[in-house]
């Protein structure tokens, strides 16, 4: 047992948390080398299914306080799943969503957690970018990321010459239609810009720019909410 | 000069970074203090326009490192604005955000910024609840609480005795509408529960409970999310 601080290149990540660790035996049950336990655990019903779960799938179920000292400064995690990254191509004739250049791993894992809400399970993300192993992002995606299929690209064009034929809508301050009119019949790509700059101008060249208005009282929203509300318009029709 | 950690029973509060000392000083110079500066700020356009907003307004504009040590654990503040907490009443005719019990201020900054981006201006809070002064909520909030109304109630039946008439849409896993059929035409208020309880049952009685229909695959949505996604689909007629 070797548990060292998360880092980008390891081979391994970390669920740090009940609900999250719960979700990676569930949907990855062949990727987790070991379950941590902190000794000041509760065993109430969600212990129990932990346990099951690890037996089932014969994975070592280690009670150590050391891997919380050196992964989780939360005080209320008490148990740590362990992983080996996986691949998990995007489906290329499905909808997705397209992060070009996100920087922020909490930005991130909201994101999957509201785009697996509303079942478009596809994130392709152009690079540079945060890294989405990250604990971070993992957490803030309340374990949704491990129904998502998903993809690094170096450029956006690399990314276009990959996928199926679709409606490509950039979201940008200089939209040319409203989010509102936002009705897509086919496949399609919600892209978005990075947290700071949003897309650049050449994004105008692709497909239908959109905007989502707001008053002069803000700057703009921030990431995971304006993806979260196209990602409501976009698919409003499928949930009703 | 006596700068302290910020505590909720202080008389003050701080503006951690430069967009949001603006903000400050251009919606509520009356109560601006002081203005530190860190002694390796950049002399650029927005560092003349808060040089200009003090000098109009006579605030003192001071450069120390010190205040930068016990307020900011952020590398890239350099501005902070010291200033008098305020009062600021809802308008009990205008369309409202409830928030019941919100407990992170993070979140609580960023409703304030989407609220006020869709026109939003007045949120009531019912307490117990995060202090709106928190320097973390007005960083989220990006600037966006110096335009916002706001109070705080001891219980929902409080608030809803001291308001003008209005349908109440209270958003709930169980709500009985899905939100795409939301299309108030009169005055509203959009309620939600605590991050991790949500509402509880008795908000059933009260006016129209909304839902956001989403998969299985997540529990739920993020607080910010759901409230911004509403305020969206609550507005939108507005924006077009």
């Amino acid at each position: 047992m070797t548990v060292k601080k998360y880092k980008k290149t390891d081979q391994v990540s970390y669920t740090l948390g009940l609900t999250l660790t719960i979700e990676l035996l569930l949907k990855k049950p062949d990727k987790v080398r070991n379950v941590y336990l902190h000794s000041t655990i509760n065993k109430n019903d969600a212990y129990y299914k932990i346990e099951d779960l690890c037996q089932e799938n014969n994975i070592p179920f280690l009670q150590s306080d050391k891997p919380f000292n050196i992964l989780s400064n939360k005080e209320n995690c008490y148990v740590i799943g362990e992983f080996e990254k996986f691949d998990k191509e995007i489906e290329k004739d499905q909808n997705h969503v397209v992060l070009v250049n996100p920087s922020n791993a909490g930005n991130l894992g909201t994101i999957i957690r509201t785009a697996v809400g509303f079942g478009i399970n596809n994130i392709a993300i152009i690079k540079p970018a945060v890294d989405i192993f990250d604990p971070k992002v993992i957490r803030a995606s309340m374990g949704a990321l491990f129904h998502l299929n998903f993809e690094y690209y170096d450029s956006f064009k690399d990314y276009n010459n990959n996928i199926s034929i679709r409606e490509l809508y950039p979201f940008m301050l200089k939209g040319s239609i409203s989010l509102s009119d936002l009705n897509p019949k086919g496949l399609y790509s919600l892209i978005f810009g990075n947290e700071a700059t949003g897309l650049s101008d050449d994004y105008l060249e692709y497909g239908q720019s959109i905007i989502i208005k707001h008053t002069n009282n803000i700057d703009s929203l921030n990431l995971p909410i304006a993806v979260s509300i196209a990602l409501y318009q976009a698919t409003k029709d499928t949930f009703n």
